[in-house]
């Protein structure tokens, strides 16, 4: 039996789900000769580590206990009595996973899973400077990042086939916001722009201030990993993205009670009328990113209704990817790009997709 | 830089794109700290091998002259005059084969990749009996075949990391001929059969004999695959397949001109009712693969228009996949299915994808 140790940063949703998935999937990777060790969980406030990592995990109880605590509001520390764990601050905790690598490197390898929703647990280093990427992907084997675009899809493990077999990839236009997605085949329809954003919060498919969706930079952030995959050298600053709400009606302009009832509405006329000019050449608008050549832009494009972008309804992702082995007609992913259970899914898939990496 | 030694069966179409694409992506493999040396190479006739495999690879040369002359159907063994080459007949090939893993295995190691097209070069152990898949599949991390469906599509990969991410599939439905898929398409349109089988011969769709695409073997084959995945104890003989000619019309009751001539148009009837009957029903036709629960057939289907199946036009695969995940909307993955370009490139990824297996 094959162990792999794992500290799991963040306790938010998917990381309580990756942990319920960590416990049903026993006896199927036991069947498949692997078994999850977990040595350490972080929040954004502290980390709970093992006594002795080399022998002792984290029990499927105490992991129970975890979710249930962190779901009812409490800290990870008010866990650490029975002397089987320790608490680091997260000031400790950087130097604190590096000591345990270093214990674990001969026995069974240590996998640090990144669930964090917020770049307080640690940086975002994928969309951050070219030196912090530059370093993560200095191992490229060692770093999976599935969940990052399209949470479980299998968006970057085709695309890194692609590039592995010597494919060469000119063309990805994707719709990576589930959110952007509704939206935009919403108004297709001729429905206001003002209400669909706000039906789309009230089904929870937006951010508590849609603006983070609407402004585009969550797609940013995803087009850049893609472009940064196909060995662009660029950085988030340097992706043209549009926002669909202007500068005036920003955060530091009005809440988002004010955006809601007195700014959005001023934003449905512009939005009419692109969806009507575009309908007049039989094409839709989608928001996508775009990456050909070095050219890597984020915003409302026309496209052909008969193509499976133009033809997405509801919140799924959809990439199509041109090369010179699909060039005629692309290859599609596509199926629901968020959620706590397929985002934790890619991530856990990540894990046993490594597993040739640990000796043990 | 890691080494992994490799023995190619089958100079076909398939196998000599392979050898370019190996050569082609030297530096982009020396980049990544791969190195790939061929040390064999095998028709249905004989096996080529190095005489010395530890220290002597195929040269970029050799392996040219490999694909030259095998386009010009001259046989491997005229190649074997330098003294760096030793030939086997294909009744000692597994023998030798053995021998060289077993020289190999504590420095390269080897991988065997079967591009061969008949079952003459090997026999096709994925789709034989449950015998000969458990031993395949007795050691998962050491086989991969992508391109046994879909070709270079990740259709293979995308379910391998659904199962083990405990995804539970509950239904796969897969248009996984491109050669039916056109067909299944054309007729929709009102076109005769008969006039859109003939037409996919001329456009080269279809095998020298269309009957073997219209029986349906190929996807069963395909389905049986897919099924086997999904942990199903079933042989080929347990799919339900539906051929599209009946039995008084095959290659033991008539040629394939006497098909063409005279048998195919008598189809036409039947097919055209059967679309106008699902097009009453707002759908349309499709042959397809359905794998639920214990269920596996393969054959013609009714299914919506407006779905990822039914929109599909032209010779591309699609596959949808119904899962806990993607429970409501599918997940997705469509393109090209066919070529020796994507067959080559996903065999080629998959030695890419297990570079983690060696150790040298």
């Amino acid at each position: 039996m094959k162990s792999i140790s794992l500290i799991l940063l963040g306790c938010g949703g998917v990381g309580r789900q990756l942990i319920h998935n960590i416990i049903s999937c026993r006896p199927l990777h036991a069947k498949q000769g692997v078994r999850l060790r977990v040595v350490g969980v972080a929040d954004s406030e502290s980390l709970l580590v093992s006594s002795d990592v080399l022998t002792m995990e984290f029990d499927d109880h105490l992991l129970s206990e975890i979710c249930r605590i962190k779901l009812n509001g409490s800290s990870l520390p008010t866990l650490a009595t029975s002397g089987s764990c320790q608490v680091f601050s997260s000031s400790e905790s950087t130097k604190k996973i590096v000591d345990i690598a270093g214990h674990l490197v001969r026995s069974t390898g240590l996998a640090v899973l990144d669930c964090s929703a917020s770049s307080d647990t640690i940086e975002r280093p994928l969309t951050s400077s070219m030196e912090d990427y530059d370093k993560l992907v200095s191992h490229p084997r060692r770093l999976r990042h599935e969940s990052t675009v399209g949470a479980g899809l299998p968006v970057i493990v085709s695309i890194n086939r692609l590039l592995s077999s010597g494919d060469s990839i000119c063309l990805i236009v994707g719709s990576l916001s589930g959110t952007l997605g509704y939206v935009m085949s919403e108004v297709e329809d001729g429905k206001p722009f003002s209400q669909v954003v706000k039906t789309a919060k009230i089904l929870g498919y937006t951010e508590p201030d849609p603006r983070d969706d609407l402004g585009g930079m969550d797609v940013a952030r995803k087009a850049l990993i893609l472009a940064r995959l196909l060995g662009h050298r660029i950085n988030l600053e340097s992706i043209k993205v549009e926002s669909l709400y202007p500068k005036e009606m920003g955060p530091k302009a009005m809440s988002v009670e004010e955006f809601l009832a007195n700014g959005l509405s001023l934003l449905d006329d512009n939005i009419e009328q692109r969806v009507r000019k575009a309908a007049s050449n039989g094409n839709v608008l989608r928001y996508v990113c775009v990456i050909e050549g070095s050219r890597c832009e984020v915003g409302i494009q026309e496209l052909p209704k008969n193509s499976p972008l133009g033809r997405l309804s509801g919140s799924d992702n959809v990439l199509e990817i041109y090369s010179r082995c699909y060039k005629e007609q692309p290859l599609v992913i596509q199926g629901a790009g968020a959620g706590n259970d397929t985002t934790a899914a890619g991530v856990l898939a990540d894990v046993l997709d490594i597993q040739d990496l640990f000796s043990s």
